[in-house]
């Protein structure tokens, strides 16, 4: 790619202050919208947006090549995280900076820049008339921040963004190459208040005599975990989704040197289940984790009464085929099988998320890895990540669509941070992918 | 006795406002002190007022029968309990009020009225030259507040203090009878810190492959205190006094309703290790109990990260026979042993009491159960309390005397909230006891 016409054309969108966290930046949103809608419609796309009520403008924009043709759609967002600290930037935050093989500015990498190749990979092939896919784009305005109405949006507008594949380039890659996020836990919070008596009682009086709220809390959720972070209720694990012999090799690529892996994270060792490497078990398979726990007096000195209430809260992720509303009914049976007759207890569960995993074995997954080795001379890497990305099971639920998630830029990007940057050798890179991909018959 | 005469005495003493909580009382509690001194002396005791840095003066007095007979020291305390809120008194808290066969005012069962029980007995008995033992009386005007300088005192005044038996009368009694606390539970208060790494990580990236501080903490928790509140540490009930039939049955019979009892406290049920009544678990077997705990988000909403630091505060009540230092160095070896070696801990520990039991079979407590019988028609209810009452434990430890802890008031006294008051029925029989007690030669 012409890496100075990449500069030049983005540099005008990255200097719109799309800080969708920032009311001031209102202005700034919308003419950021109104320049994608423009650079489409310069570019030889249809393109309309849609303004939603309490949300930033949704740019919609299409490029059909025929009804035979297989369609992928684009998600992207154009928000961008505030730059407030300057005071870390080696160059304004909003004005595109090279230096060193490196593109700075807030937004390069997430997600202006990384959706911008793709665009600029498509945009070439209208020109030279060789797209082969029908590409639908749909970019967001509020990513960084709540969208109560794009499920909605999603809802309401099947047709228009109907797709055999969703691609979304967001987040970085590992070692100079891109990831495949094959999966994405998802799951749901919950609140188990216990509650033994409406006052705390004297403790030396009482202790020793009566139910005491942390003690029964904690006894509790020392049935639900074990030493090994394994969930102890019954029936947790029966719908999980088998690990591929292909699965756990992929895990196993992602920690190359597992006491290095530990120091980075400043822990002393990782608390896995035997035979479990560290992707595999946070990747793949479901935890049950305590977030918060009170109980008591947690002041500074001394309290000098039983606790008779205990609140944890508590984050459950679940992996493919767990189906939330059956596993918070097992917890709810377990709770109130566990709960001994003279505690009150209340519980309360957040709205849940949907896991994703996709089946990276299947033919379109191996067509990509040969375009990917085309562009990178190495195949993507294959993540299985513990946290969620709603958007994508918003997608999976609603459109029915596969998603690939395709993280492309460099490590050291640091989104959210100063200095953002992108890579222009990866740039390069994913561009040469992206042109690849929209020029091929992939499916 | 005739109680015109002891309300009008008390009166004036009462009137002083001897809040030790309360700076601007200073002068008031001064001038208690000196009410004290000068009715020792009027009655024909001797007096002396000890002032100490930094807290109000002590009054000590005396009267002795011969080097012969054995000594009783009374203790007690001429400061008093707030009474800010008085819009829940009827009378006035400062001006002594009899009312449908009660006093009230603040102070007059806590502990002015109880103390000035004994020192109406023994002022006759002077008079009469009938008191049998020799007297020394220490009354103190800080018990409501800190007083880090009385057990100085007591040390370095141990032959002015020294007795056969320290009485105290201070709390309420059951059922309109006295009770006499035979032990007090005591020990220390500890506060263990587990440490994972220097900061939370991503609960849905990181969450069920790394160390949960929240985790570690509840599983040694666990381990430590089981369903039935037993503690598990190896040898620690190893020093415990054997509880004695007699002991058993006295811890019975102050619960002679348990469903009643149970509902009284809010609770739905007692905890108990099978075969024990709550008196007898609480006052005569040694306790560790959790008073607070916190790890990770414990505000409204949820966090999104793995604690990575867990506090838990533990209170340890013991019993006669077990020693501090011998209890504190199991639970270090405990806690060494099952805290897993990537977890970093923090162990502080308070300053230990010392736990009390006194015999009740010895001919002393048999001669006085006889004496209670004479004035009130029922022998003193014996209690085993859970709780401390730091100076007995000072008693006995620096002078090695006997407690007598005898516990005067009706049982709806309210000591410390409105309408704080004395059963004159009740006065008058206590009256009958301290008379018989201090005429009699009950060694």
């Amino acid at each position: 790619m012409d890496i100075k016409y990449f500069f030049s054309t983005l540099k005008s969108l990255i200097a719109l202050k799309s800080v969708s966290s920032d009311i001031n930046c209102k202005d700034q949103i919308l003419k950021s919208a109104e320049w994608l809608k423009n650079y489409f419609i310069t570019n030889g796309y249809s393109s309309k947006l849609y303004q939603l009520a309490e949300a930033n403008p949704l740019v919609f924009a299409e490029s059909k090549v025929s009804d035979m043709a297989k369609t992928v759609l684009i998600y992207g967002h154009y928000d961008v995280a505030a730059a407030d600290d300057q005071s870390g930037w080696i160059s304004d935050p909003f004005t595109l900076t090279e230096r060193e093989n490196k593109l700075y500015a807030r937004g390069i990498a997430d997600d202006k820049g990384q959706f911008f190749i793709h665009l600029s990979a498509i945009s070439k092939l209208i020109t030279e008339k060789n797209l082969k896919v029908n590409v639908k784009i749909i970019l967001e305005g509020n990513e960084e921040v709540e969208n109560p109405h794009f499920e909605d949006f999603i809802k309401t507008h099947k047709q228009l963004l109907a797709a055999d594949l969703v691609l979304i380039s967001d987040g970085p890659g590992v070692g100079g190459l891109p990831t495949i996020e094959a999966s994405l836990r998802a799951g749901f919070d919950l609140t188990l208040i216990y509650k033994t008596t409406n006052t705390p009682l004297h403790i030396g009086i009482y202790g020793g005599g009566i139910p005491n709220a942390a003690h029964e809390m904690m006894l509790i959720l020392s049935k639900l975990i074990n030493e090994n972070n394994e969930i102890k209720i019954p029936g947790f694990y029966n719908d999980v989704d088998i690990v591929k012999v292909n699965e756990k090799e992929s895990c196993l690529k992602l920690v190359p040197n597992e006491s290095v892996f530990i120091k980075s994270l400043g822990l002393k060792a990782l608390l896995l289940k035997p035979g479990n490497s560290f992707y595999l078990q946070t990747g793949l398979q479901p935890t049950i984790q305590v977030t918060g726990f009170k109980s008591g007096h947690i002041d500074d000195g001394y309290g000098a009464t039983v606790p008779n209430l205990a609140e944890v809260k508590i984050d459950v992720q679940l992996v493919k085929s767990q189906q939330p509303e059956k596993i918070i009914s097992l917890i709810k049976d377990f709770i109130k099988a566990e709960t001994p007759t003279y505690i009150s207890y209340d519980l309360s569960i957040s709205d849940s998320g949907i896991p994703v995993k996709v089946d990276i074995s299947k033919p379109i997954f191996v067509k990509i890895q040969k375009l990917i080795k085309a562009a990178y001379g190495k195949e993507a890497y294959i993540r299985y990540v513990g946290g969620s990305i709603p958007v994508v099971a918003v997608f999976q639920k609603i459109l029915n669509t596969e998603p690939l998630v395709l993280s492309l830029a460099n490590e050291d990007s640091n989104e959210h941070g100063p200095n953002e940057n992108l890579n222009i050798d990866i740039i390069n890179k994913a561009f040469k992918f992206s042109y690849l991909f929209f020029s091929s018959e992939v499916f």
